[in-house]
């Protein structure tokens, strides 16, 4: 059994991580952490649990902690993890981080783009970026996961074959990406207040949103990327307008791409909808050519807080523990 | 390993039962029919199967499905499964049949909320009411499961220890009970177009919905029972309004009633949700005391599709073949 | 033209009333006071209002706004009107306050549901209970208005016929009531928040709700009052049930009863949707009998932001200043 | 009084249109007709406009409908309004087609992605496309107008000031919509079936939807266009993506072209919302400068059933009468 410990076990990262494990066969949660609910059972915070799970929410108070685990999984907002990290990997214990703190490979670049000044940027260049259709056999070597962020997720899946296959013009990648509010998480604000965000649509953080740099570091190319916010709970789909350089085997590229990725699905019969890709691991992809302009656009799908979060979190642990990637993460989505 | 047929595949609650099979470890499904998608594989049809499974929907052709099965789940509307029956029990087939045409034990009150001559009236006699909470022991020997209907459910659950413990009073129970959209199925209407519920609540079949009789018989007692369509997919929130003959020990009544009951939580902490039991196959019960008016008010809570249906029908097989009644039922809700 | 103040002008109630007063012929709005927005237009708080209004939302220092205005409209939360109102009242200035500080009549029924002690009980007297179907001629006369509370006017409107002409058994009457989310405002809350309440039904303060007393007080009898969060941004549908003592002519004292009434619609052909009155000051009303249970049901749809709260309050100022009654209300609703 | 006959009634469009029109000083509304509900009272088909019109909707037929108007609406799908836009214009009554028989100028255009033959092609050049902000003095003269789709009209809002001012590189334009449900229609399709699209997102007719020529033509640029549906009831969103060929004083150009224009907003201080264009006649602008990358991203919002299409209708009609531009159509948009 693989001992876990997870750090924010009461955000929604962390809820669906510890609903993920709790159905994990080689897994065993020993402890979970919590500030703003430390010593309530989980399954106060969330009902849904009763009858699932009698795991009691800790504090973070590292010595107290029992570092008897094999891996633990940080669900914090970025900032917080930086200084975690080095504590459980001296001891041996792997990290897989679900924030921001880890992605970025140049220091510069996060510190922009977070404002933050970083603490341990030497431990960047180990950190593995944990997107395992890219890094698979570096994520089995790795200590420390930067786990992706959730868009940064769909918009890569969608480019990664045309780049490997330099069939994309640099100056032209546009990706409008369309998400539920359960992104914003679950602390309060206007944004995510029911009346405010149900039937209607916004864009924000225009060409300005943080996954921003991340993508870029992953695929090579400056890319436009604006983030809307869409009336609905969970669910991410990424429409990315690209220019070729020449027509190119698509399909073909696609497939073998993801040939050995039992978690990316190439729909052919139809498009991509955040609804078939409801409550599982899956990133389902499709793309059309628009031959007038000669353009292609790939259409991504996935629930953001499964592949988009804690699902590759715990693909990422399955793959770092030489398990069956897809252990635990076998879930049928639901629909309707 | 139990062969499994499954007659209308294609319909919502048919789409769920075969993603519960498809991971149930005991069972095998044999064939699935579909008038609508007959010769399409069902992942056509439902796109969120697709990596799941390759069955094709065939049509529904007596002579050509193998009858090398153990058991037909038939998900087809009322007045539908009523022929089918004697067919499939005479080669020793057992059926559990999710329509109404084997709930309600006296044929004439069948034929007047129904609006149908029964054809195979002597069977209702044989068909076993399949609340497993109620007709466990009945469950195990059957060779017919009457599947109960969704509102029923969420209300019998709420009623039945009171029932047992002779606690309300004849005159006066109330059920004002609250569905998603998915309740009516995926037929087109007016009544379920996007824009025309959206946003809107409303009552229908006040005081005259068919889940009544199932209801009364079930337990025993008159009861005015008022349906509401809500604006979301899943769920039934039942509320129950009873008046009380004595004080009584309630809680203790509730818990004794379920204490063998996997799929029964009764709530302390908080209120059902629909939320909480979505996508799960429990049913969520809480109970608050109106002293002033001598009344008590149960809420119950199920997601329709799984304890209201598909979820339920498993639960019955796993009880007439002696599995264990949560195989194959263990998924942990989603939230948010 | 009549000069308005409106304090707490950027809550739903007070927003939605600057609306309805920016479209009323003979009013003119002299200041709006926001507590969070001081100093901000209001227009940059609801960007909806670009291109109607340039007012600026001014501190509540009630020596630098000007009393030079006819009536003012206090939307605040209950325990910040009380204090206030006097004031007003001195310089002869007409109040109409949307919170519930003066909706009791009894000091101690309303100390003990609110929790507060009342600091201008002899007050409460002089205010009148703002049901313009109910207290049209009081409405009139009145220098202090106590406008109902969403729950209350859907409720209230329900009954009052049947209670004016002795019909209801008194010890059966049970109110189930389901809210959209607006209903709770615009502070943020866990349970407004959209990931928490989207795509859930739950019931709240079961028998244990504000609104409450103040049924009793205008319908003359106790009630069961239950109320319940929907999935949607605005409405309240009550589902009333009561038991009759006779059969009773219960159609021809509905027409009687709302005969003058130029908000409630009676439908015959239809039942209420919440959809149907969205963005109107309409209350709709049916009726259903339950002769197998000698019960009658009623059905009564609001949009609680308007008839709920600011429209009915416009209402109550056009009775005070001898307006039309409907002036600034003929809005048609908004479908779908 | 203006005096109008309506065909196709009981749509969205033609309920829409109803509503605004009964809510307009100087219109009289002769007639409405209905092939689905001939003879049938409107508030019965629309409850909510109970109280607000006893209008009958009557058969379509052209013999016996008063010909004693001034201006027709059609609002029928694509071919029906072919032939009856001579029978009209010979009796002199102006026509206001909101389909879109007459919006493309080239009839093998039309032919080609409507896959209909033009029975009255030479009609097409006398015909004027109805975007005011564009034809406004055309439209005073016309004699027959064809209202733009409502995709077309927030692309074209967007585009048309850097059109002008030839600001934007010819091969580089992308439009990437979002709309409501309402955009589809009342017709049942498996599409707009509540727990089909609800809490789902996905795109459609990628690069290969009808409102494409329309654009073209209007805008003078090939374009890639990918609308997508969103779980909402009203509003599109246009997120438009362009390479300017030199910087320029966008804001300039923005505010110039639409100097005169009463329903076009240009937000400075927030992001357009279709919420805050939620039951009015505006469009809401913004945009923002990716410099990075060279270029302009521009976001438009509208109600697609107002501004993008019964509300434009009206003010053609009032353009074409020499009424005040925005009679009819001053109501505030409803928020949340």
């Amino acid at each position: 059994m693989i001992k876990v410990g997870i750090i924010g076990g009461t955000g929604y990262t962390g809820e669906i991580l510890i609903g993920l494990l709790l159905k994990h066969a080689q897994v065993e949660i020993t402890w979970v952490t919590s500030e703003s609910y430390a010593n309530k059972p989980i399954k106060e915070v969330y009902p849904h649990l009763n009858g699932k799970t009698d795991l009691v929410c800790k504090k973070l108070e590292l010595a107290k902690l029992s570092m008897n685990i094999d891996v633990v999984f940080i669900a914090l907002p970025h900032g917080l993890a930086m200084d975690l990290v080095p504590h459980f990997l001296k001891q041996g214990i792997k990290v897989i981080d679900l924030g921001a703190d880890y992605r970025i490979k140049k220091q510069a670049t996060y510190e922009k783009w977070y404002g933050l000044k970083h603490k341990n940027a030497h431990l960047l260049e180990k950190a593995v970026y944990g997107l395992p259709e890219l890094h698979h056999a570096k994520i089995q070597e790795a200590k420390l996961i930067a786990n992706p962020g959730c868009y940064a997720t769909a918009t890569e899946l969608a480019l990664l074959p045309l780049v490997k296959n330099h069939l994309i013009d640099k100056h032209d990648v546009i990706v409008d990406a369309k998400s539920g509010v359960s992104g914003a998480g679950r602390s309060l604000s206007l944004t995510s207040h029911y009346t405010e965000c149900n039937e209607g649509v916004s864009a924000y953080k225009v060409a300005n949103h943080r996954h921003t740099p991340e993508i870029e570091q992953e695929v090579g190319l400056p890319i436009t990327f604006v983030p809307h916010l869409m009336p609905m709970t969970r669910g991410i789909l990424a429409t990315v307008y690209v220019k070729l350089k020449r027509k190119g085997e698509v399909a073909k590229y696609y497939k073998e791409f993801y040939e050995n990725a039992p978690f990316v699905r190439i729909l052919e019969k139809t498009l991509p909808s955040t609804k078939y890709v409801y409550g599982s691991n899956y990133c389902d992809l499709a793309f059309v050519r628009d031959d007038k302009n000669e353009r292609l656009i790939i259409i991504s799908a996935i629930d953001n807080l499964i592949k988009g979060a804690s699902g590759q979190a715990v693909q990422n642990m399955n793959i770092m523990f030489g398990l069956d990637e897809t252990a635990g993460l076998d879930a049928i989505g639901m629909y309707p």
